[in-house]
């Protein structure tokens, strides 16, 4: 049975759910909740196996992996069906590339301790925080716009969902929770209604989480 | 032949020049400046190949593929010889994550663009920046330390150079610029000079690039 260390709200939980939903893992959530307590992530126990003290990471037995990508490229070697990257390598490397559009270049500028970090040093109000999130989405998404038109179809790369959806999804859900004007980003906004329309994806909502609140 | 996008100063760039030395491939580098003519990588015959309008990428005949985790991957399958990944499953995983901790973890914090903003935004001065870097270069760094004491031999992950050597030496590449303290990370130091010392990681130098300043 794999353990599944999560938080309802992370976009970065939510993308491995997608993933272990898909492909049918049987799995058990350990909430872990960033805020409670001073972040339950910053618990000594928590640190001890993931100094970085971030969600998600997985554990079967006594190996234990962080990072949604590390994790992603493993359950598609350990369960490879169905297959959420291509057997391509050219292929799969672009998917992994557009993987990392939202992984380094858009989740890691609007995450929780990041815009903490932001309040105590700027002290940034509300209004200057959501403006900084809108600013980076806005721009990911408009690079990911025109990679979709290179790759597209029922979801992000071709008819069958792949690793890419998984975190598309995630960063449309931050999008919505930071006011970010989709209009312009039609094809993010079909594919996003696509994936919506699955169990797996439903599955994995923030809201239908056990540590939701 | 592989072309590959590069800036002498990016250490994103700076990772994958390392990749190419270690396993002897031919490439040549188009030198994409970052900063001059307000941008090489935004002007609109590069970002109509990576809309990101980031280095670094890799193009041969009509593939074009950027984010240095998907190259080095694509690397590693296309080139096996010398890995820079283990053949074990999980191994592998636990390289990948190492790899994302500066990946996503700590670059992106760091980078020019996310500086330029914080800049125009708040209007950080020079102190204020390198007071930003430094936070987020040591709290990476503080968990990199931890993680290298389950793995470390002469090189992060054991005594051959791997993936996660090609992220952390360039990651203490910038450490250096924004003066960060490293003398409570004794592994990290003990492990870049150790690179420092190959041939592979000498060529790959900002300083030793065509467009080195």
């Amino acid at each position: 049975m794999i353990k599944l260390y999560s938080y309802f709200r992370s976009s970065s939980a939510y993308r491995v759910r997608i993933a272990l939903n898909m492909k049918s893992i049987k799995h058990e959530i350990i909430p872990v909740h960033l805020l409670k307590d001073g972040g339950q992530n910053k618990k000594p126990e928590y640190l001890k196996k993931n100094p970085m003290g971030q969600v998600p990471a997985i554990e079967q037995d006594d190996f234990f992996l962080p990072q949604s990508l590390a994790i992603l490229l493993y359950l598609e070697e350990k369960f490879p069906n169905p297959a959420l990257f291509s057997k391509d390598i050219r292929q799969k490397s672009k998917q992994v590339a557009l993987c990392e559009l939202v992984n380094s270049g858009i989740q890691p500028l609007q995450n929780l301790k990041l815009l903490g970090h932001i309040r105590s040093t700027f002290g940034a109000n509300d209004d200057a925080i959501n403006n900084w999130c809108r600013h980076w989405i806005t721009e990911g998404f408009q690079a990911f716009e025109k990679e979709l038109s290179k790759t597209v179809g029922n979801y992000s790369y071709g008819d069958t969902v792949t690793a890419v959806d998984c975190y598309l999804v995630p960063q449309v859900f931050n999008a919505d929770r930071f006011k970010v004007d989709l209009s312009t980003f039609p094809t993010i906004r079909r594919i996003n209604d696509n994936c919506l329309q699955l169990d797996a994806f439903k599955q994995a909502h923030p809201s239908r989480q056990v540590d939701a609140e």
